[in-house]
């Protein structure tokens, strides 16, 4: 039994900790903060295309805190599995949020996230821990407090980012470890995927454009399908901005994937992306990760992203926003300006 | 004393009728729909830059339709003065709200709405009468009902529209003369200005840059200047394509009404400009006539405007959504994806 953590229990840990609970090779425990305390009591109640309904999910262990291996007597965890959202310009770092529970030169990070460059920050904390990339579009979405719905089969594509300072055959086999373990419960169909580049500008063209298309106009996939020339003006273009983006650094995105992507969620779904469900529930969205990166990425290398350019200031500005409600921007008080006499 | 109608009487129409009314050369009737029971019994509350406390103002005539002349024995209006919100892709038209009170050859038609080429129907459905062009910055707001809340000095700048098949002298005399009706209470300073397109686009600089950008980020003009990298990244480049299309109209637009346009509102005042009131109620914004048409106006002259076609299409589908909610478009009902089996 493989001791792992999973960091964030949200619809995406909560769908990961049970496809490694259920695999019988993983002995799991579970950090969880707003759901805790109903987890505890009633554990998870699950709807999934993999799972069909769960009733009542309980990880192996629930805790509300990451555990700290320097003051509590714990066996250390082999894969620490990170499905927090990842909001790069508001502090705390995932870095510092797991740093109690690393083992340095043993634990696996997996980054069960979105976005790109999202192991940067990792590799400069841990330089000697391997870090695995997950990325899947296990559309799993907590809809009430341990109430998972979880609408697209768990395809993950796993491989590691390259840390120079570790043999690359030793990082491999982390990662097909990893998949071994994830599979092992026969629900979900994850694949070693050793092209980590390729598979992340990939879910860019989901994440970049169609997510931040819907969290910016609060239309779901669905209705973006369905609006006036939504798709043709807004989406389309965004794509091929992602397109031109992962081309310039050797990743060859077919034409035909752009479709794909678009009617990935049937229009019946109108599923609202991650994004979109941030915006819509007052919460910080990744846009610095899944729309910033991609964006400096490719102008970078010349690429001219207008759209995603456009997109990217709003969603800074709606940030700011949340950051505005959450006190952690202040601005003078207002005024009467209506009557000077 | 000239009889004037007034359509639409919000914050805008509540300060036009007032500074005609105090002028004494105007009888002014108002056309009101929510408002109507509120204002025929109280009056309007009105809390003025211009005019200062107002407790309550009684408009000479308040009705809640608009006047048929071919069934009501009333004298004919010289002005018509409509200040509704121009919304062009939801019906009814302006045209078809003002028809029953237009007399042919006789009625002027005073537009004190935003946008560009706003004209053109009422010419093409009257072309026989006058047509003038009001702009202003006159932030005027009904905070609740028949309450007005007047922030801006009313420096109107009137003038005609030009109607080919008018003498364009008597063209000018109509506006020349509106003017002075105006501003016969003296507690505004409307101006006559000959040249409406470079008016109208100079408006614009605020209209299809702020205006847009504030509704699609909800932030209002005070935060948008404080918000991070906003002004640098979304307005000054907006302002940027709109000095650009104005250009190939010939109308020169001075650089330093970039910054003039993004200071006018004060900070401290918090202002939501009218389309970012107007998605926070839930109702239609005026974005073909503000944004669209000067879009498709520099794009037809080969002008890029990469980031207002960018906003012009968020708006849209932004739009799609109100009529979804108004029913105006219906979509197929949703299924649940989660569990298949």
């Amino acid at each position: 039994m493989v001791n792992t953590l999973i960091v964030g229990c949200g619809g995406i840990g909560t769908i990961a900790a049970l496809n490694l609970q259920s695999g019988g090779k993983a002995r799991v425990t579970t950090v969880l903060r707003s759901n805790y305390d109903h987890v505890k009591q009633h554990g998870f109640h699950i709807r999934s295309l993999d799972h069909g309904v769960v009733e009542s999910f309980h990880p192996d262990t629930i805790r509300n805190t990451v555990p700290n291996l320097s003051e509590e007597n714990i066996e250390p965890y082999r894969y620490i599995v990170c499905t927090t959202k990842n909001i790069a310009d508001v502090p705390p770092s995932l870095s510092d949020l797991i740093r109690p529970a690393v083992t340095p030169g043993y634990s696996v990070i997996v980054l069960i996230q979105n976005g790109l460059n999202i192991e940067k920050p990792i590799l400069d904390s841990f330089p000697q821990n391997i870090v695995l990339s997950s990325v899947s579009f296990c559309g799993s979405h907590e809809v009430g407090t341990g109430q998972i719905v979880h609408e697209d089969h768990d395809r993950a594509s796993i491989g590691a980012f390259d840390n120079p300072n570790l043999d690359a055959q030793v990082q491999q086999k982390a990662a097909m470890d990893f998949v071994e373990i994830y599979k092992a419960g026969g629900k979900c169909s994850p694949e070693y995927q050793p092209n980590v580049g390729w598979t992340r500008w990939r879910k860019l063209l989901y994440n970049a454009c169609l997510n931040s298309i819907c969290a910016v106009t609060d239309l779901d996939t669905g209705r973006m399908q369905l609006a006036d020339g939504a798709t043709d003006n807004l989406v389309r273009p965004a794509m091929q901005e992602i397109r031109a983006a992962a081309k310039a650094y050797g990743h060859d995105l077919p034409e035909e994937l752009v479709e794909t992507m678009i009617r990935m969620d049937p229009i019946t779904m109108y599923n609202p992306p991650s994004m979109q469900v941030d915006l819509r529930k007052g919460r910080y969205c990744e846009f610095e990760t899944v729309v910033g990166e991609p964006l400096r990425a490719g102008l970078a290398r010349g690429v001219p992203m207008p759209l995603l350019t456009a997109l990217y200031h709003i969603l800074r500005a709606v940030q700011w926003k949340t950051k505005e409600r959450n006190g952690l921007v202040t601005i003078p008080e207002p005024e009467d300006h209506s009557v000077k006499r």
